[in-house]
């Protein structure tokens, strides 16, 4: 089966809203064995979402519409849904009655623009919402699948899992297993080498799915067995750069793993500005795990809050394996926790010299035991480094707890 | 003159990739007064592409292509691209001869699949790349002006901006004037109601456009005096909310009025976890204004690192606005800076009580003479309320800076 994802939005033509929805979607897609063929964006124009409606269509057998079902005049897409499939609107009073008891119950009367909400086609299914008031539909039109969703994305995300997804499952239930196997660390070509032998024999179709922080693997096929024993395969051969399967994130596989050794991690963050400390703390419950971090920006805070000393800084810089090693173990005991963690470089774009050029950054772990550096090269610019550094300062959080470093 | 944006590869279908290429495309289109009407992704498949250019050229008047133009074997769009205009490849010996070259001074042999980016259709105008080997090209089918250019974002930008946008100005002279206004913390149905007389005595066109972290204003006439004249109305009846024009964010913003006034920044991030430090080090040269920041995630640390007394802990609790005040007061000291900004606070989904519930954000600063703290109660996810709580701590160094808190 194939999916054509609809858009629907100005904000989205314009540039001011990166279409995440469309891409959260096809990959949610993908995971159930449906593969997007074409994403459109249109305005909110009822003639031009009913002509993309069309056109996805007669291309896909299954079409996502997300955007433009919320009270305001520009919010038309069900206009446009009954205009595709010949409905006409009618009022469901159960639910407008419904609406008006949720906004009295937060004592105000419910705005006359949000009586469009009650209005439902009289022909598809309702998708119940149960983060917001606007409801979706789906309908089959000429054997497409077609639905529409809201475009705020927590809504438009429960809506998918909890019906659209199971709907579209027992549909067509996927016969494919599909494995996805996540590594960091490795460039494509470098795994694609390492994994040829292991490739030639085995039926399962493999991609390779390049990040900019690592290179994903989908494995893909009808029999479970074959793919059990490439994914075994992949593992014995590149073990070392795998950190996840499926949608599980570099933070949230540390954090689990620094969970369960009940181990406290404080980091030491120069050019990051405060990155790595940020993705940590986007997993919910990293308090219990995460200390904390101190970002010097300055020589002067390197020495007065970490430790670093300042003949270090004299004779190496500021960007050196001694100075991240003496920021990692400075660290560690400023918070007292179990493993400290720095990185210091040059993000650039200014800062180079010839020694020491911009993307250089060098990288400590502490952990009272056998302390580590490391320095990267890196050549892109001021915030694919920041990004390349601190995914490097996590993943060595992960080679230290599983023993390879 | 309207515009179509058509983005080529399989990974922004499948959901690894964000389109962020074409909203920017879309908002540089926007700034030269073109509308984009039609936003389409693609796999690498030869007929879907030219089906798309097809359809975009139908619609617009101006279709600005992106992706595989790379030298592998699922770049097709210059294939495409021949298919579409009725135009056949030949070698231009030339242009092979400076790629071999290149690779040579990098000391390596040109890879054979390097030789298809010498190819040249014999229809349309070469677009140069000056960031890599991938060249664009541009030319008008059937009224049309369509052009190819490669999906690397630094690429695409600098051919975008040295050649694209220069041509399509000249092709259509912009005679609307457009001035961008920004503005943050302030609601977009708050900001409408306070202009909303100065907009009724105005023939400029105003639109609104609500981003999650402020509201951008884009005013567009024909006449520059009109928008002058509402531009200076919007200032003396919005102006506490404005921070920038056009495309400038609130950290270059607040960043250039530190260093104009020659001011040091210290933060003490608890629930942001690092996200402000981030933001603030994403511009170059900020290390001339911002010291560092303490990440303190536990009770301990804002007692340990930035000096919270236990008391105030005790007492008041971590999310408080007595803590954020000691947070402040504390990190100013710790990095002898010239002022200390805090947050601190529930970013969810658990750790709210009754009374204290998730979202609940208070902020502190403290430049040594008039310490302002604040409470906000923010309703949205984990990574929402993060976004936010960076975005009000941010604004209050701006508004300190102005004179208006």
């Amino acid at each position: 089966m194939k999916s054509a994802i609809l858009t629907i939005g100005d904000e989205l033509l314009g540039g001011y809203t990166l279409d995440s929805n469309g891409a959260w979607i096809g990959r949610k897609l993908m995971d159930i064995g449906i593969r997007t063929i074409w994403k459109t964006s249109v305005g909110d124009i009822k003639g031009e979402i009913v002509e993309a409606m069309a056109l996805a269509a007669s291309k896909a057998d299954i079409v996502i519409c997300t955007g433009g079902l919320g009270p305001t005049r520009d919010d038309i897409t069900m206009d446009a849904y009954c205009e595709f499939t010949g409905a006409t609107l009618e009022m469901d009073e159960g639910y407008l009655e419904l609406l008006r008891e949720r906004f009295s119950r937060r004592g105000v009367d419910m705005p006359e623009s949000n009586l469009n909400q009650g209005l439902v086609p009289d022909r598809g299914t309702i998708i119940p919402n149960s983060k917001g008031s606007a409801r979706g539909l789906w309908c089959t039109v000429d054997g497409t699948w077609l639905c529409i969703l809201p475009g705020v994305p927590t809504e438009m995300k429960s809506m998918m899992e909890e019906t659209v997804l199971p709907e579209l499952e027992q549909m067509s239930p996927n016969e494919l297993i599909i494995t996805n196997i996540r590594t960091t660390g490795v460039m494509e070509s470098q795994l694609h080498d390492l994994l040829e032998s292991a490739m030639e024999e085995s039926a399962v179709n493999i991609a390779f799915l390049p990040g900019f922080s690592g290179v994903d693997l989908r494995l893909t096929a009808g029999d479970e067995s074959a793919v059990a024993e490439l994914a075994s395969n992949i593992y014995d051969l590149a073990g070392k750069y795998i950190y996840a399967e499926d949608w599980v994130t570099l933070e949230q596989s540390v954090g689990e793993s620094l969970r369960e050794k009940g181990l406290m991690l404080a980091l030491a963050e120069s050019c990051t500005g405060g990155l790595l400390g940020d993705r940590i703390t986007n997993v919910p419950g990293s308090s219990e795990y995460f200390a904390g971090s101190v970002i010097c920006y300055s020589d002067k805070a390197k020495i007065n809050l970490v430790g670093v000393k300042s003949e270090t800084l004299k004779k190496y810089g500021a960007v050196s394996e001694e100075t991240a090693a003496e920021m990692a173990a400075g660290v560690r005991k400023v918070f007292d926790a179990d493993i400290g963690v720095s990185i210091t470089g040059i993000a650039g774009p200014g800062g180079g010299t010839d020694e020491k050029p911009v993307g250089l950054t060098c990288f400590g772990l502490d952990d009272g035991e056998k302390p580590f550096t490391r320095s990267v090269q890196f050549y892109r610019d001021r915030r694919f480094n920041k990004e390349l550094s601190a995914q490097t300062a996590l993943n060595s959080v992960r080679l230290r707890i599983t023993g390879r470093i």
